[in-house]
């Protein structure tokens, strides 16, 4: 391997670049060549943003969103309505829901979703602490936003069940043809969930 | 943007790394997100990978492909025949050939091809150093291994004029039917080429 490139500091970041998804041997000596033609100053920034974004970032305390500080910019901040909490599966689901700009509550981050074929059990997310938080805090709805699928039902259901006796108001996030799709490629589960689900036409946005 | 991430440190992680080829933002923030679910030491391994290759790698003296010393493994080495120069675009060409296995000459990294309308004329490449190099050194055959281009074929010239009165041997790669492609789909050009070039049969290999 050494021989491959003469050079070991080469391989190095070649071999390390080739360990990021979707990233092959080919792509890795492609990136690492680029860097070499650059000024100096454009390897150095990129290094040092990786090492600084890994060393110093860490998880919300309140709802496990990545943080600077203990508690997250959208918990700590007072023009966020705290009774009002989504469920999410990832970090990158919240940037997704604040990029629609539409939503001014909370978030909980699961960390995935009930999966047993893939060895995720409710001890491996987040729902105890969504159950405590739900318990001790002013919140008043739980909005769940998993992922349409079996594993993301399973996940509502699950966490529908654990928050039964707090008295919580638990939703979900409607079902339908999605905006701009055609009805002629609209499978029909989602066709019949969009019938039974029907808003006024003057109602609807 | 900072908005957009709720950190700053991701922030500038996804930056540098869309500033790859080939690397869009979307991409990014997926590379970014992966490193931050990984170990601290994943992160801080490819970081210090890419500043110390881009702090560590120079360019030989002799051949200008990439070394960690003055003069690189390839042209320092006793087992190379120093009478033969490939003439190579790029540093990934010399791996290449290096990887082809048949090669035991030495090269030299031109940095490009003559390419008016890209602006690079002879005197932004390695052609001068090549010409000294020939002039003073023990270099009986120079092996021109451009792309089968215009801008290839220009340089290739151009190299030759500059190196007639110097009585080196001047040799370029054969060219014709790429070995497995099938005549139907090889381009006429080519075929016109490999039929002026046709070599004995029992002396192919």
């Amino acid at each position: 391997m050494e021989q491959e490139f003469s050079s070991r500091l080469l391989e190095e970041a070649v071999t390390h670049f080739s360990r990021l998804p979707g990233v092959g041997r080919k792509t890795a000596l492609r990136l690492a060549l680029h860097l070499l033609r650059q000024d100096e100053s454009v390897a150095a920034g990129l290094g040092n943003a990786i090492i600084n974004m890994r060393s110093g970032i860490r998880y919300c305390r309140v709802c496990h969103n990545i943080s600077e500080h203990e508690v997250c910019a959208i918990c700590a901040s007072p023009m966020r309505d705290d009774r009002t909490v989504c469920v999410v599966e990832s970090v990158k689901d919240v940037m997704i829901f604040e990029n629609t700009g539409q939503y001014m509550g909370l978030y909980h981050v699961l960390g995935g979703v009930i999966s047993p074929i893939d060895g995720i059990g409710p001890d491996k997310l987040e729902i105890d602490s969504l159950v405590e938080r739900v318990r001790s805090g002013v919140v008043d709805e739980v909005i769940l936003a998993l992922s349409a699928t079996m594993e993301g039902d399973t996940t509502n259901y699950y966490i529908y069940r654990r928050l039964e006796d707090t008295g919580v108001k638990v939703t979900q996030l409607s079902r339908g043809v999605s905006v701009g799709n055609e009805i002629e490629y609209t499978d029909e589960i989602t066709l019949g969930r969009s019938l039974l689900n029907r808003t006024l036409f003057m109602n609807a946005d």
